[in-house]
């Protein structure tokens, strides 16, 4: 197989050298907006060679999309209107705008729309890991709106690379996505300013940062090209979920203010659930 | 040396065994208010013996408190009651009250205030872990109230667990430890609060958890019988800390509302900078 990739960050990157570590593509070409992204990605050897986006579609049996959320539905578009034979896929993390947009389009039925559960704080060529996705989860959404064929190819690929699949609704996807990756990156973002903030008063208060502060701040170092549009495109569900967390962190203030330990014991303790979920 | 820890938890417990493992003390000795602890402890080999805190004071030259903050000053005082020669140093994340309440105690200069930057979400005696505290700051409070010698010997036990020692004030020390720690805290409960609260509508609501959310929830498995006492005893900081993390909360929920992404690029790009604390 021939595959192509379109945008070759993070994701892209990983994805493209997942393709060949595990056989899965012959030959990986490389498609990107950023001159300086495709010649690194090159150097890197993510990919085999790069083209525009027409030849590449023509030449792949497989197109994958990596870029911004924000780019992917007319991106999806143009690349679905080159497409004779092959099977198109986009690997981004909102769904219900992409699925929208290409519902009506001739070639629907040779897409598939995916967001593998997977991501680090870095981005760039240079972000790209082997090995990535192994064991994290991977959403198929509109699996009727494919064909069984395309379908059967990417389900193929991700199970190559060890990631369960679950099937979903693009709302759903989007608002499962709000609650469980999208608001951990406003908080972390909000937690490193709030903390920066500090620091122009202070400049030793870093001195005891340890690995819980890492912990919840990680995600900051996270790239606004990638994550601005996620945010706004799922805006009206992350919104949700800002309000309710800041409610939460509201309650926990005004217990900490009147020491309210009986209050903050069967918070924690309903917190403390969490562990049915994350081991 | 013969070492009494009071407190056979994850801290306690850990600095126990690390202890025996670097060959700093040929016996430990425990104690713990918990029955089931010290049997698990002494199970577990973390300590070689379980004793009362009187027997274990008088028995040991080295006396470390590692038991919730709230109790850690009346310990402290009738630790210091029954010292002649020996050391005490207590383990706690506040040194405010602490520092306070033992100023004017007639064996002050035997105590030494330090504060280990090292922990995890779990708790017990079976959250003990050899290697712990390696690479991890460690603060020492009010250096100049204790003796030279008792200092030192504190320091050469951190510097062979492996743990740069920075000397603060205690008012310092609880100012710092609200920005890198207590806030994460916090933030990582009220975030587990609300994809808990979700979950009540939509039981699915988890499916696609992955490393981000771990990664920012992980803290909320913390015990609350550690925690509360620490956000109450450091609690005008916490305060502060959390009215501005909820003012950035509110600028950034603000600015995807009005889908402001220059607001938004120019916040994440200031918040991205926690790339020089965190690598």
């Amino acid at each position: 197989m021939i595959a192509t990739v379109i945008g070759l960050g993070l994701i892209g990157g990983s994805f493209a050298l997942a393709l060949k570590d595990k056989g899965l593509a012959e030959r990986v070409i490389g498609v990107d907006n950023d001159p300086n992204h495709a010649a690194k990605a090159l150097e890197l050897g993510l990919v085999d060679e790069v083209l525009p986006l027409e030849a590449a579609t023509e030449a792949a049996d497989l197109i994958a999309i990596a870029i911004p959320v924000s780019a992917i539905p007319i991106t999806a578009i143009k690349v679905l209107n080159h497409v004779r034979h092959q099977i198109v896929m986009d690997m981004g993390s909102t769904k219900e705008e992409l699925c929208e947009v290409i519902a009506q389009h001739a070639k629907r039925n040779r897409f598939v729309a995916t967001h593998p559960m997977w991501g680090t704080e870095y981005s760039g060529p240079e972000a790209a890991v082997k090995g990535a996705f192994s064991g994290r989860s991977v959403v198929i959404c509109e699996r009727e709106a494919s064909d069984p064929e395309a379908v059967s190819m990417v389900e193929d690929i991700y199970h190559t690379l060890g990631m369960p699949i679950i099937y979903m609704e693009p709302e759903e996807h989007d608002l499962h996505a709000a609650y469980v990756s999208h608001i951990s990156q406003v908080t972390s973002y909000a937690l490193a300013l709030t903390v920066l903030e500090k620091e122009r008063e202070d400049e030793t208060i870093f001195a005891l940062a340890g690995g819980g502060f890492e912990s919840t701040v990680r995600l900051a170092k996270s790239s606004g090209e990638m994550w601005i549009p996620i945010l706004l495109k799922n805006k009206y569900n992350v919104l949700d979920v800002l309000r309710e967390h800041i409610h939460q962190l509201q309650i926990m203030r005004r217990m900490i203010e009147r020491d309210d330990a009986e209050g903050l014991r069967s918070a924690i303790g309903r917190a403390n659930s969490i562990r049915r979920i994350i081991h």
